[in-house]
């Protein structure tokens, strides 16, 4: 599920044994929508990257695209929120 | 979803609050198509290299190819407008 | 949509405006399928490497495969037509 | 399929015949569920990285993500799991 | 499609004209299955890594995975089959 998809932020998960990589970093999870605001495909997980919270709109990347926003560490990252979005045009 | 897709422009977002390297460039909507302009899998967000507007047909790249058609920064993309269709054979 | 799959050539497309990396390369419209022949998943883009023609049936890779098995330029590349099926067994 | 996904943890593969970067790992069978533990999509299989077992909710990362939080050899790695899910928020 | 998949080898192409990183090498027809053995998704191809054989349960890898447990030239490896299943917990 690569590329660049519109997502509402629907909740979080906590976990306590997790990568390095991962501590200190909002795991939201958002269910990918299509321009309508329907639902499409399933919930996903994604770090937070700009300060989303629940019931926002944001636009999610994925793999390199997803780590490379963060400083390291990183490794473990595959998904991540990298904008919130105001308006559908 | 990685791959070259067909696609219909059909809208684009609206974004404050983004990663750096989004900033200048255009956030579009588009909606999968088939040969036959048939939707197919679901809307997803490109990154607009070619000057694509709203009811082109595109050609959408994902991954590092989206990001490397971009001079940098280019870190958080992961799906780009490519080329825009003029037909079909 | 990474991986490798079979596909049907049905068609290409035509582009004027497009990435320098897409210039002089075929773009064929591909119908991924299975050993019966029949149709799975949708159509999509992929640039042709190996002289196939609309009814071939041939093998597609996707991701840096796609793009490695060309020349530079080729950075807008994420599917490429790597083999022409002879037979399935 | 990659991005970072919500699953449960079902059961185990065993492999004698296999390459040398998953000798010594545990090869878990996954099944992608969505905040309401409802299944999505298809089991899948990821690398254990964090002493997950059976009936446990994990997540899963792919691809890049999934080798390198693996001190090589890791070459085979495409779908690890990074961490247990304590609650969902 | 990335990701460690379960499948069944359910055939073979046969192909003579394709990129130098495919010869000598077999191309299998793999039709990804759950733990309890049931089609999901659809046939892919992937390049035959341990010597498996045809009804065959195995472990596919995908993306720069699938190309790295090949020595070179292996440019155009996007699904391998690493591991033979011996049986399932």
């Amino acid at each position: 599920m690569s590329g660049l998809f519109m997502a509402k932020v629907t909740g979080s998960i906590v976990s306590t044994k997790k990568d390095d990589s991962l501590v200190g970093k909002k795991l939201m999870v958002v269910q990918p929508i299509d321009r309508e605001l329907q639902h499409v495909r399933h919930e996903e997980i994604a770090v937070d990257f700009v300060g989303a919270g629940v019931g926002d709109y944001v636009l999610l990347t994925h793999g390199t695209a997803a780590r490379s926003v963060f400083e390291q560490p990183n490794v473990a990252i595959d998904a991540t929120i990298i904008a919130i979005i105001d308006s559908f045009d």
